[in-house]
Order: structure tokens, then C-alpha cells, then sequence
């Protein structure tokens, strides 16, 4: 494990305000962090879920993000980025408002320029409400849009992906939010290289030298030779030659039911793979939510830093009363800093 | 559970001579048997199968199904079908044979017969080769096809469906052999509502009253709403009000990529549902493969017997060496005896 001096500084943002953020960002905050870690936030509403949650921790209001790595165990670290609105403390739990979407947008945009001039190692996201970023004017339906315009160049916003990761497997959508019908129609050789390259880049940069990616078909038996199905012949297996031809380890397309199966990592089942690319939503997230949600991280792929966050909502239903689950983002912290090349990638 | 004696009995077919069949088969014997158990196959094959796994355990062979319930433990009753081809016993292992497929055939055939007659509850299918039930002249790719075709009333094929089921999990197929694209194109109410009240007709003749069906939806999110695809309001959706019209516990349609861990039963973890349908085949088999296909058993809803086999092939490469695991036979055994109303199903 790194050294807690020398690893790349966490910048954990508070999500909405209104929502289970703050609270599970202030549970998370517990000894041993896997890297030190900066909330930014508001002060008062993080002390209004440090209350909630009964932790008794103290809050420190740094000047500068940096301090965070001198604070003693349990002080949890907020850095303010400055223009938040008035009274967020004060807002109703549970309740869509308008400034708590401007909040979680000012503290997002903070640390993407925190991660972007290189005062953080990566950006660890609590939950946002899509209703509440609308309300307050962001055109942006979530975080992965809204970091992607915040990292574009002039005239070239990154491609990202998302890959999902738990203790046993990782794994990389081609397509997400769209019809099963519109994903089909979405694939093409170039897209599908693309997602095999963000992926072979992500896991090098985690240390991994030559990580072993398997690609799912999109058919049954990944088309049984072209008797159900094309698109592993015609774009598929294409893609995966021309990543090879490149040094990547790639291989398949494998059939999707098994090859999830075979990439486990589990107890007495060491994985064949480090990776599984899938060509749908469902066909990835199936195996990763199949037993629980609790450890699941969501990591954005082809920002230019390491971008992580729990696999849940706001859960406005429970906001409030200090009894939501930390778990995912406690794991959130740990792919981050695995990310940032911090080790213990497996 | 059920006495032995007022068990159904099972009729377990041989499979191909020259694949894992017999020896699986002969492995699957070991006591305490869930039901009294008749192979249907050829004596010598059985004896060949026998000494490759190193039992020593005496092989019975009966004039009639029904003496299996009479035998001692460990003695394996074989019941052999008129008009095998001759010489089975000295085909070479791990190799497609005209007579193997032939052979395969017939005991197939006997087996459905002794079910459709009542002088078995269940059949068991072992493995059979493709390649040598075509080379034998079979029109029939595999067991589903020439079972529905036996079960055929004069021009009423009966529909079937595919159930795949293990210690945690059960799913059954809206479509599956079909490329993805077909098989959206397949999806109708008809054909939806169709697999629902087989998945209630199988559950219920294994004694669960008022099975708990969860229907999962087709798009990420099970469409959210329409935005990703509108297959769940126009097809899935009004399927389950049909079948709700007529009584029966379907919900959803729910998010395909966490319907499946919410019915899975688990040591800490109690199952919200009792089975799920899935409208493609890989969004059923990701999750039931996930944990390892040992246990997972192939169920053919539809016909008018109860007929499982386990979720694997003929094996060719490891056939004759004695070491094929006999778990997932050993599980299709339990499952038969359960959906006969054997008692069991949690």
C-alpha cells in the first residue's frame, strides 16, 4: 500500500444536499482511508450529517484542499468552494430544490479543476438528482455529462465509458443508456475498439502491465458462427483484431453467459480475465448487481483523471436519518486510489 | 419429503454412447436417490461406463421400468428399449457415431413414451451429440424438438419454453436460440403471456400455490418510462395485465439488471420472487451461469411431463475417463422429482 503522504489526494464531493450524500460521505470518512480525502462541500450541511449519522466526529473547514493530509483520524476535512448559495443546511431532506442542484454542481465543477490542475489525484462523486441539477439550469443530466464538457478541450470532449467494478469483476459497457434495439444499432468496430482501449489504458494506469480483456458477444453463444447473429463477425471480432495489432490483450467474443462466469474473481475461483467488455447495459450489469449492490462502483473511463462513484441515488426516501449504507462509496474510495495507480489491484 | 416408494418414477436417459452420458448417468446412482430412478439405455454401454468410473457397483437389467423400484442401493436398474443397433459397447469414445445418435434416439423415444403413458413421472435427459443425432437421419437438432414432437397431438405441437434453475435461482426463456435483434422482433403479448402461464402451471404442479413471477423488462431501466424503448408498455406490461386478469402473481416489468439479484435465494438472502422471465436468452443465463454452471439444470416447460437435463453437453474431449462431474445430473434428478410435486421447492 502507498503511503498515505505520497498518494494522490481524494476529492470526494458531497452530492445533493438534500439527499443520503453528505451522510454517506461522512460515514466513509472513517480510519483507514485508502488515500487522504477532501469533502467538498458546505460546512453546515456536513455537520448536519455528521449529527444525523451520531458520528460525534469533528469537522475541520480547510483553507486550502491540501490540508486534508494533515488532519487527525476522524476530523473529516471539508474544503468550501466558494459561491455556493445560502442556507443549504436549512433545506428540507428528501425534497427536490433548486439550490441544492446548484451546490452539487459548484462542488463537481471544483473538484474536476482541482483533479484537472493535477491538486487532486481523482474525483470521488456522492449521488446528484437529476430533477434538482434541472431545476437549477444545468443542461447536464448528470455527472458524467457535465465532467465530460468540464474536461473537453476546445472542439473535443472525451469519449468516455463506464465501468462497473466489485470485488469480483470488472467490467465495461459499449452501450448504456439507450434501447436494446438502439444499442445494437450502435455498435461498430470503431466504438467497440474504443471501449476496449479505454479500458486496457484505465487498468495500465492501475498498475496492471497487461491487463487480460475479454470481449462478450452480443448473441446467444456470441452467434453460434453467424447462425444467430452477425455482429461478432461483422464488428466484433474486428475490433478485438485491431486492438491486437496494437499489443492489447484481447480476446473473445466469447458467448455472454458464460464468459462473466469465467472473468469471477471469488474465493476459490481465480478470474481468466482482469476485465469483461460488454456490448450492453444489461449484458454488464447483470453479473455485477446479481449478488448485491452494496460493493458496486461506478468508474468513468477516458477523463483525463480517475472518476468513481457509489452505484446508487440520492434515496430521498431515507435522507436524513443517518441510516444509509456507505458501503459502495467506502469501495468507491478504494477503486479511486487503485485507479490512481495507488496499488492493491487484483 | 416423499416416500420412495409413492415417488414418480424417473426415467433417465443413456445419452450418447461415446460422450459423458453413461458415465454421468452411472455416477448420478449414488444413494439417497430423490425417486426411484430407470435408465433407459443399453446394458453394456452401461457396464463400459460403470468400470470407466471405477464403481463396482452391479448393473440390473430389467424387463420391465417399474422393477427399479425394487432394486438394492447402488444397483443400477437399466432398461433397454427395443431395436438398439448392435455393438454400442464398442464404439470408440469421444467420437460422432450414426449408431450413438441412433441408440440416443431410441431411448429418448422409449423414455417419452413410459411418460406419456403414466409409467413414469419425469424423463432425465443425458447428453446428446447434434452432429449423430443428424448423422443417424434425426430431422430434430436436440431433445426440446423431438420431445415436442412426441408430445404432438395430431397437428397441436405443444409450445415449450426453457427453464433454467439452480440452488439460488430460476428463470424461464421468452426467446433463445435467435439472434438478439430477432428476438426482440419475436417479442409479442401473445408470446410473453404464453411463457407466464407456463412458468405458473410448472410451479404450481410442484406445489407452490401461488408462485411469485417476476417479469423482467427487455431495455436498460426496463425502458424508464419509454425513454430507451417502449417494448415494456407496449408488449410486457399489457402481457402481465392479461395474466393478472386470470389470477396469477406476475409483476414488473422490473430493470433487467436487478430483478435477478432480487430473486435470488441465498443464505442471508430471501428471494423476493420464484422465478423470472426473461425475454433473451443471455439476460436469463448471465445470472444462473454466474456462480458456475455445475448446478444449473435445463427445464422444458410445455409438455405433458416434467423433463429436465442437466446444462451441459456431451463432452467428448474428457468421455470414457471416468472423471465427468455428475453434479448438474445429479441436480436435474432433484429438480424432476420436485416438479413432479416431490416435494422441496422452496
Amino acid at each position: 500500500m502507498t503511503p498515505v503522504d505520497a498518494a494522490p489526494l481524494l476529492a470526494v464531493t458531497m452530492g445533493d444536499a438534500c439527499g443520503i450524500g453528505p451522510e454517506i460521505v461522512a460515514k466513509a470518512m472513517v480510519q483507514p482511508l485508502p488515500a487522504p480525502c477532501v469533502v467538498v462541500g458546505e460546512v453546515a450541511v456536513m455537520r448536519r450529517a455528521v449529527a444525523a449519522c451520531r458520528l460525534g466526529w469533528p469537522i475541520a473547514e480547510l483553507d486550502e484542499p491540501a490540508q486534508a493530509r494533515q488532519l487527525p483520524p476522524r476530523c473529516i476535512g471539508v474544503w468550501q468552494p466558494p459561491g455556493l448559495p445560502d442556507g443549504l443546511a436549512a433545506l428540507p431532506m428528501g425534497q427536490v430544490h433548486a439550490d441544492a442542484g446548484r451546490a452539487a454542481i459548484a462542488c463537481i465543477e471544483a473538484a474536476a479543476r482541482l483533479a484537472l490542475a493535477g491538486r487532486a489525484g481523482a474525483v470521488v462523486t456522492a449521488p446528484v438528482h437529476k430533477q434538482a441539477l434541472a431545476a437549477a439550469g444545468s443542461p447536464f443530466p448528470g455527472h458524467t455529462e457535465m465532467l465530460q464538457a468540464l474536461a473537453a478541450a476546445p472542439g473535443a470532449v472525451p469519449e468516455v465509458r463506464m465501468m462497473l467494478a466489485n470485488d469480483e469483476l470488472r467490467v465495461v459497457l459499449v452501450t448504456i443508456h439507450v434501447s436494446l434495439k438502439q444499442a445494437i444499432a450502435l455498435l461498430s468496430v470503431e466504438r467497440i475498439a474504443t471501449t476496449i482501449v479505454l479500458a486496457q489504458q484505465a487498468l495500465q494506469r492501475a498498475g496492471l502491465a497487461h491487463p487480460r480483456i475479454a470481449v462478450a458477444g452480443l448473441n446467444p453463444h456470441a452467434g453460434e458462427g453467424g447462425l444467430f447473429g452477425d455482429e461478432e463477425i461483422r464488428l466484433i471480432a474486428p475490433a478485438i483484431a485491431r486492438v491486437r495489432a496494437d499489443g492489447i490483450d484481447a480476446s473473445g467474443p466469447y458467448a455472454p453467459d458464460t464468459v462473466f462466469m469465467r472473468a469471477r474473481h471469488a474465493n476459490r475461483h481465480t478470474g481468466e480475465f482482469d476485465v469483461v467488455i460488454a456490448m450492453t447495459h444489461d449484458h454488464g450489469l447483470i453479473p455485477v448487481k446479481y449478488l448485491g449492490v452494496e460493493r458496486g462502483v461506478n468508474v468513468t473511463l477516458g477523463l483525463p483523471f480517475v472518476r468513481t462513484s457509489p452505484d446508487h441515488g440520492t434515496a430521498f426516501d431515507i435522507a436524513g436519518r443517518g441510516v444509509a449504507d456507505a458501503a459502495s462509496l467506502r469501495a468507491a474510495l478504494s477503486v479511486a486510489h487503485q485507479l490512481c495507480g495507488g496499488g492493491g489491484l487484483a
